[in-house]
């Protein structure tokens, strides 16, 4: 098969720990009712593009896998193929997860929570193997190359998981394969500061809204020919105004 | 990992068309709201037991991956590995699919239906390619082993599920894990008939309930250590009951 290869990425909707302001990470919350209804649009607009994916990739949280299922149900894709990896999760949050964002927020400043939630390189304070919001003992996660994370920043999360798109997620593209790639906000946006060539220090400004299939064409590298596109341009805009905005509640 | 290993089998719930009566094969329809009910409970059984798949198998047919999905997402385990395989689906049931169950059997009588319904080895008519429920064109068969069927015997299904059987499910088995495989009356029955020893003539009174979890303990040869046991044994009688008297409308 030749290029250009299709790429669709797809951010989880709303979970219960959106509606309610807490820092999630790898805690594994489920989609909201409004999520839910995300899930069930982004199928519409595959449906509408006539774009169909032949293989889907997922992280091993519920919201993503509840979104990959919704979706590809909607699309009339529920047979694809599936593969799951730790290496598309969420940032691990460390210490911040399972704390409520605008009390962190006022307790520690707007510098301090801005350097947690968008530092390229600074991770928040590593969470407890007792805290209940830790995964050291889950068991989805037992065989995983290396520990659980205990905290990671974006550069953490670059390092994982842009081994798995060579390794992994490029096979299946070089195979004329259209790929749903269904994750989070942080291994998304992990992604796509590789294949937009984003640096360092922009890449803190880049939000990527829930629920909207963002459309890349690659070239044989595996590299943007022309700049990605959401399937609904309006609604994406103002999701990502949305994520932007969190914490200011 | 040393025996004994554990399979759980489960028949994918009440679906549209058997809500109609009509014979489904593999026109790709839909679980009822029952069959998501029943989904559900399968997922509720999972949890009681204590049983918790590590790897699930499904066919290609939207009914047993919603019946999955479903279920594991009830026992806390959406996020362990799936494998698809046409080769779990469903008998083709060739022209008789789309057909009325009761109109059939009072059409071509009760002798006739019975071997349609449960003869080892005499399929019904071949569906024709452009009859609507044909799947000869249907992309997600693109790409199998030989031709796509357009009818099948229960003879014949064994012949294309058992190889996968010893090639795929049991060396997954072999590495100590929990299979779930979440299947159709007659892939389901092709296995039961090759686990359980059953014989040509005697696989005919052999009905599996729907969304009953049915758990073998195997040896290192993949063969039952004890009689198979449905977490439910009484909902499970009447269940094969009610499947033996279909038809009779």
């Amino acid at each position: 098969m030749s290029s250009p290869y299709t790429l669709i990425l797809l951010r989880h909707g709303n979970s219960d720990w959106n509606q309610k302001n807490l820092f999630t990470g790898w805690v594994d919350v489920r989609l909201s009712e409004q999520g839910v209804a995300e899930a069930h649009r982004a199928g519409e607009l595959l449906n509408e593009s006539g774009l169909f994916p032949d293989v889907q990739y997922t992280s091993l949280l519920t919201r993503a896998i509840q979104t990959a299922n919704i979706t590809l149900d909607v699309a009339d894709r529920a047979w694809i193929p599936v593969k799951r990896t730790w290496r598309l999760n969420e940032r691990h949050y460390g210490d911040l997860q399972g704390k409520d964002k605008a009390q962190t927020l006022a307790e520690y400043g707007q510098e301090q929570f801005q350097t947690w939630r968008r530092s390229f390189d600074v991770p928040p304070p590593p969470i407890a193997d007792d805290n209940e919001y830790s995964q050291a003992n889950d068991p989805r996660y037992v065989g995983i190359d290396g520990d659980v994370p205990r905290t990671e920043c974006l550069k953490d999360v670059i390092d994982r998981m842009l081994p798995y798109w060579h390794s992994d997620i490029t096979g299946d593209l070089a195979e004329g394969k259209t790929v749903l790639v269904t994750a989070h906000g942080n291994s998304l946006r992990a992604l796509v500061k590789h294949l937009d060539g984003i640096s360092d220090d922009e890449i803190a400004s880049l939000n990527i809204p829930t629920g909207i299939p963002l459309v890349y064409k690659l070239d044989e590298n595996f590299m943007p020919i022309e700049p990605a596109e959401y399937l609904d341009p309006e609604a994406a805009a103002a999701g990502a105004a949305a994520v932007a905005s969190q914490g200011k509640k």
